[in-house]
């Protein structure tokens, strides 16, 4: 079958790899119907050294069950699901309490055996914890944003529900890209009132109002602090929610939060250190997030995918085959899109 | 009357000062009845440049009222108060909603025009939000007690309730400090079935046992990770409450806080930046605490002061006049009291 691999920094190819086989009785085979690309993938897309077997990518898609375990008992042949960003076991203690993402004997795609959603097909591992069947068929023209709860809708989510929105509060989201859409949805869907978000491309902060933001700044660092502050009497808000995952971005969160409020970061972070001495322990920020558990959030987050009421495939702008997926990336590295699907 | 400065590093002398009085009509002069050395007070003790005109001491005090300006209400000449750390209006949005420590107006000890509790009197600014009268009298024997709700013991109760400790769960405490003590009480309090303090002072461990902690690890470090995750099976404790302030002892709390727990400080932190990095992100590792709004906790645990049922006085193993309280400095730095009691 055909596969994308990032053999180095800005160097996506489709190659011939050998079908996937079930290897354990956990697993399920998941032909993939849309994959897309994420704007973490850009990370490894502008530092990864030079790889000659190259890495398989992706960690969004969505499919139909082609083959399944002796174990499985959740999911058959034939199911539209939805896969999550990590694999996980659904049974372990973390699992239980919905962190999935420290689930035990879990991992994230490309790593532990398994490969990633960029592909014809993939193994799941660890099947029932992992895939969230949907009754929807192949052809259903809800399924980009279906798509969305395998990752950035959910992580969104995670930003503002670690956050702890509150019904009439203010909250700041830093990054205009699919996951701080979200996160502005997810604000107003826990009751803010006021969302600024903090972001530069037109076409994005647009939707994001479509999201319910009531304000957006396009400046950054010291200017955009300066801006949320003068919207906000001088004091910033009580929740900032930060998606995007680089150092002046978390700062900046750090500037905008109002004393005893909260930072909840859900982009990647791309540094080690950060700011967290006496300014913010006077101040007495909290800093919570982390990587988001998608897979405990789809339940809640399905319905309003199902029914439109949030029209969660809006944030794909841009639509490319397996073949032209280094296009894909360069669409996105290159701001042309907010996030592109990708079809095999 | 006579105050103590410190004029640099390892360098306190009382000297003879003119006696407060009252600037404005919302002071208080409040007479000192007992005050204390801090833990942090030992952090200028240790790296304060040499400064001629010296720097007024102290934060934690009890007293009697003097005197008290036109606009006062809610004290009166002759009351014993509780001085908390920090003194605040009591009236803005943060004071009313406990977090007196970001009072529009406020501030700490020896700012803003104001000076120490190691004195003999003190002027106190915002008397009404500041200060909490208690009906004791000078020479009641619950004095010690009542003086640790200034500080040390609110500062505690603030890293076991910010960090959200709940009943039935694992809590590490690191630092055997007064605050270290009272967070170990305050977990318990709230619930925690296990408390392992971390510090290295028998006498000390000793008092937290008597405080409800259940384990003791010695050890620092990784040392004192490795052992503290022995003794949890691999995993590390849900809540960690770190009260030292050095980088070193955040590191180790960053070690040993589980998967999706939070780590609260207390301790001032001795550093601008720290590990905040993919690591604890992958784990959804919640940072909490900050410095602790005093004011809003006395109420809440004077019942316990006053009844005896905690034995809060405890904290103090040494007395000193005020005439010799730079040799309480030293006894503290030297590690050879746990807190030292100072009588004007």
């Amino acid at each position: 079958m055909r596969a994308a691999y990032m053999f180095g920094a800005g160097d996506v190819r489709v190659i011939e790899v050998p079908d996937p086989t079930l290897e354990h009785s956990t697993d399920a085979i998941v032909r993939v119907v849309r994959a897309c690309v994420c704007g973490s993938d850009l990370h490894p897309f502008h530092t990864m050294p030079e790889t000659p077997g190259g890495r398989s990518m992706g960690h969004e898609f969505v499919g139909v069950v082609e083959d399944v375990g002796a174990e499985v008992r959740t999911v058959r042949p034939g199911q539209f699901v939805i896969a999550p960003f990590v694999w996980s076991c659904g049974e372990c203690d973390f699992c239980r309490v919905g962190l999935q993402t420290s689930c035990r004997i879990g991992g994230v795609w490309n790593t532990k055996g398994s490969h990633g959603g960029q592909a014809e097909a993939v193994r799941v591992p660890l099947a029932d914890g992992t895939l969230y069947p949907v009754d929807v068929d192949a052809n259903d023209e809800r399924i980009p944003a279906l798509l969305t709860l395998s990752d950035v809708y959910c992580t969104g989510f995670h930003a503002a529900i670690t956050a702890g929105v509150k019904p009439g509060s203010a909250v700041t989201v830093i990054g205009d890209g699919a996951v701080g859409l979200f996160a502005v949805r997810s604000a107003r869907a826990l009751g803010a009132e006021r969302v600024i978000l903090m972001g530069r491309h037109e076409a994005r902060t647009e939707l994001g109002r479509c999201f319910g933001a009531t304000d957006v700044v396009a400046a950054r660092g010291e200017e955009g602090i300066t801006q949320v502050r003068e919207l906000t009497d001088g004091d910033g808000t009580e929740f900032v929610l930060e998606a995007v995952g680089h150092l002046p971005a978390f700062e900046q969160a750090m500037g905008i939060v109002r004393p005893g409020g909260t930072v909840s970061r859900v982009g990647v972070p791309q540094y080690a250190v950060g700011p967290i001495g006496r300014e913010q322990f006077n101040a007495n920020v909290t800093i919570t997030g982390g990587v988001a558990p998608a897979r405990h959030y789809i339940e809640r987050l399905l319905p309003q995918v199902l029914d439109g009421s949030v029209d969660a495939g809006a944030v794909f702008d841009a639509e490319v085959s397996l073949d032209d997926i280094a296009d894909g990336y360069r669409q996105m590295d290159e701001r042309r899109s907010l996030k592109v699907l990708v079809r095999p």
